[in-house]
């Protein structure tokens, strides 16, 4: 089995994050492929790079879809966790294709009744309220906490982002009322299990999520509606 | 005061149709200009083609606010009835911004509980959904009907489309106990006012509502929130 | 264009207030006229005095409506936050009716995914909520919080009642993670871009929100939908 | 225990009818008092008769409350559907104020998990889904349907109106997969038992059902709260 | 008319309790039965107390079923504010079966807009919240507070559990702006009448509240709908 | 890995199908066992039922959390579409644990936007309806249809049940403007594939999912949440 997971922008340090993080949960017998955009943002922190970045991550799909039958995935992550171009690249895809935040919000309410999601910059929170109303967990999801910390800081030598997020997603567990942490950014995907463990509730990686999420379609023989709004969209004149 | 009409596609016929619709509501005092991507697709009826099309929208927007500030925009309309692009718009206009769908949603509820969209394709329907929960009208929004009628079949002459529309939006209004209709595609403007005439219930046109309530924002002195979400983006490394 | 401010007590300083309010938004070739019933409470600080400016309200629509066509409003204005009386005026009047409740909420979703209402005495608190609810806004509207001034104090020679607001809508702002603010009393009308200006988020007044919104309205050729719940009432036995 | 049933109408005739449908489910020591408004008008069936309704409902509220503290009621029921002036009734009354809708409600959700609303005129049909909404019963209301039969048709000797509201009810029952039916109208209180027997599932009357709830609240020493929008109204200038 | 007040644990002083707190709102000609489990959990505070607890729950309503017509009950209150086996009682009785979480819901929204639970452990919270959602309370239940005392604990003698359970209910009703506190405990059923007098909001008895809401339905006539899922289970194999 | 499928009902044919179903997508690696209890009802088609098999279902894991480290289960999936005892079960449990409604309803989202469920019997259909409201669903499940194919009949040889089944899903999948097709009953799994492939929708079998959410849990590292209601039980007395 073949997960490709596309890492929304264009550091190449994330991409190989990502990688990791999903090769981790990779179960015998599934390659996992890192990708990222040929162009676009180096980081997505905005509704404007979001936008900017759909067309490179669908670019990265196209690709994926025009390979020899043998070569191609069964399955996509999209590692960014406002789950950018999900629904686009839906349609272009023929296996499925799984979001960081829809996945890493369905793993939470598998393990506990109520998340709190701990993302990077506050300008992020709306988005991840968005998309937990979008998939049915806003009840679920009952708060968001911004770190106030830019992604790419996630991962520089000698920063204090991995206390910083731990420290949130300690008080977020405290606070809250909550069963589980989500973890809403995907360069944060190394600090998962470390945090888990410091804090005593589950952290949920998205990126680990959507690995194990699309493994599990591709296992039931399940890939996007072909009924209605995911058709593959109408020739362009 | 200036609003400035962006259609997200690049078919010129359209630009025009909805500057006219634009117009033909301006209050004394206003400047309508109407304008289109320099690259996208010609219309837009998947995921995919919004997501292609919201580059060539934000590029309209940014052009737009590097005017001088004599001849910048008060407020902008978005004629796509998916408002794709909106919350990227938000972020790099000054003046607020407002989407088709968005508006033409408001406006039903101003003279009724309850309305039924009316659109172009099926595949479109779960979109519009989307677009009435976003905006708090989930429950107001009682059916979304699709035509089955391309976007550039409405404006080919000769064609039936007119007709299929009118009846379309009065099966809606027999069926589903609703107050209103709400055209569901910028195409459509210029039948609004007809249809409503003839089927005897308030029939919204996005394009039309969008432009009236730009106006009314400006009007009162309202522009996008900058406390969040909608800051301008930071600066890309 | 003609638009007709119910100021639903029988206070005269604010008729005068929300005639002002609402002239300040008027569009080249609107005319404003503000009236008030002829009888009923005062101020309206509860249920029972909302319910007994009801009629009052409903005799200023009839009256209005019994005028020759040519001086009978295109458009009326419910100028109390309660909206009271809005379904039954609806009823009554040929022309769209806007409740200032109602329009404030609209316009402040139109600048911001989030707003709270700073409104005057803590019993009121449960309405302003009861009608978010109604409007489809209950999510966006993410608290509402209580000054507790009397309505009338708002307007009293030397009270603290703007540094009072102000410092309300600043606390609402910082406390509630909301992109707007929303004045919850059309008392606080004068206040409005004041504020905005004093705590940098957008604040809203309903009493302009609605004009500019029945203006809209006009423009569009909509009206109340005749077909259901707001037909005219059938004749009395 | 005093009961004061309140008909919001003028009718006389229905105002014996809630008298009698009251007291057939008084428990023993229960007194039932049915009062009507002095002024107002005949039957309510649209929101202007509501509006108009609500002033002489007070009026008796307020009468009643004036009483010696033996002969003032321990609690109230409002009977007629639309629960008109229930707020307010509840800051002016001593003891707790049961509408009929919201008995209704409560009582079909005890016997089964779903409910349609057989109602009179198509016109209120929105009242109702907005009152079942404001209840807490907005999804447990699966259907109102509208028998377009005016409530004094009800009573009207000769009239088809029973046979054409048990073939509603049954209908509604077939139809929409419901538990339970209430009848939508304080004219067809007689009609419960008999509808019920017929068609095979519960039935249930407002005006009987907010009888024994309103008796229930007296017996728990339950009242209105008074801690916040319940509290009596300030005396006015 | 006879209730039988189910005591879904097998500790006989709480049995007593309940049966006390509900005999206090029989009405005259109403004779309530205390019972309890031959077998099952000594107190219900996990769910795996509350899955042991119910086959005995539903024994003692196939016993009762089992009598004589003249000696079987003519409704049911289960006494444990889990409301554990609720559905599954309907299914056995042949008259209405009341929850006492799912009464005092009801009874606390007829006496106020919002209400805040006091429970004995945090770990019974969620389920709380759980049965609000599904009577339709989601939004009136603004909170729920645990004391973090044993359900054994408030019958103990010399311990402190008024005390407790009294700060509670006054901090909650302080806090989150409610009108009225339910107690979400049956042992907590004799400090009701008490705690409400001393913190000036109603305070909700979930056994009282069963009893006569119990006993309205009987009253009313109705009993649980047979249309669907409550149809008599089918004999097993 | 160890994945142990709990079969709720006492039919040895089912615990095989289940078993098989399970195995069907183990990934390599993992063991599947299925178990059943040793007492309880032979199918589970009403409260009743449920209520009566819970008690199996939690010594079948507790047995199993009895084991010696080696044998003990790494997580538990209960194959009953009424995902009975599943709160109980996570308390006893020291990997996670899946229900079938839930798993089956989460891949659904995965692959689509709205979803159906077509489950044996009538009496059924309201559970289904409250599963997915608990788990975020209520939206995505837009319909619920029964077969009134008691489970048992599934099984029998000879039996048109294969057909009706597959004529439900069609029915479905073209009736409600659904994605996906999702099965309602355990006894159904083995139709899951052959049906997808006739109807050309995704269909979804929830033994089938729930298994590979089990595995993607226990990849992730994840176990239900200790920190509120699901922490183990405490000792009885």
């Amino acid at each position: 089995m073949r997960i490709r997971v596309v890492n929304p922008n264009t550091t190449r340090a994330m991409t190989d994050l990502v990688g990791r993080s999903a090769r981790a949960v990779a179960f015998p017998g599934t390659t996992v492929e890192a990708v990222q955009p040929t162009m676009g943002p180096a980081s997505i922190e905005s509704h404007y790079e979001e936008a900017l970045a759909v067309p490179g991550i669908l670019e990265q799909v196209a690709l994926a879809e025009a390979l020899p039958p043998a070569e191609r995935p069964d399955a996509y992550v999209l590692a960014c966790f406002g789950d950018p171009g999900l629904d686009a690249a839906r349609e272009l895809a023929s296996g499925p294709v799984v979001g960081i935040a829809e996945a890493a919000m369905h793993a939470a309410t598998l393990v506990g009744r109520r998340f709190a999601v701990v993302t990077s910059l506050g300008r992020t929170v709306a988005r991840a309220r968005e998309l937990a109303a979008r998939y049915g967990f806003a009840e679920a999801c009952v708060a968001v906490h911004a770190c106030e910390l830019p992604v790419l800081e996630l991962d520089r030598p000698g920063s204090q982002a991995r206390e910083t997020v731990t420290e949130y997603c300690r008080l977020a567990a405290a606070a809250d009322d909550v069963d589980a942490v989500v973890l809403g950014c995907a360069g944060m995907a190394s600090l998962c299990r470390e945090i888990g463990a410091e804090i005593g509730v589950p952290v949920v990686d998205g990126v680990a999520a959507a690995t194990t999420l699309a493994q599990s379609l591709v296992a039931l023989g399940l890939s996007t509606s072909r009924a209605g709004e995911y058709a593959p969209p109408p020739p362009s004149p």
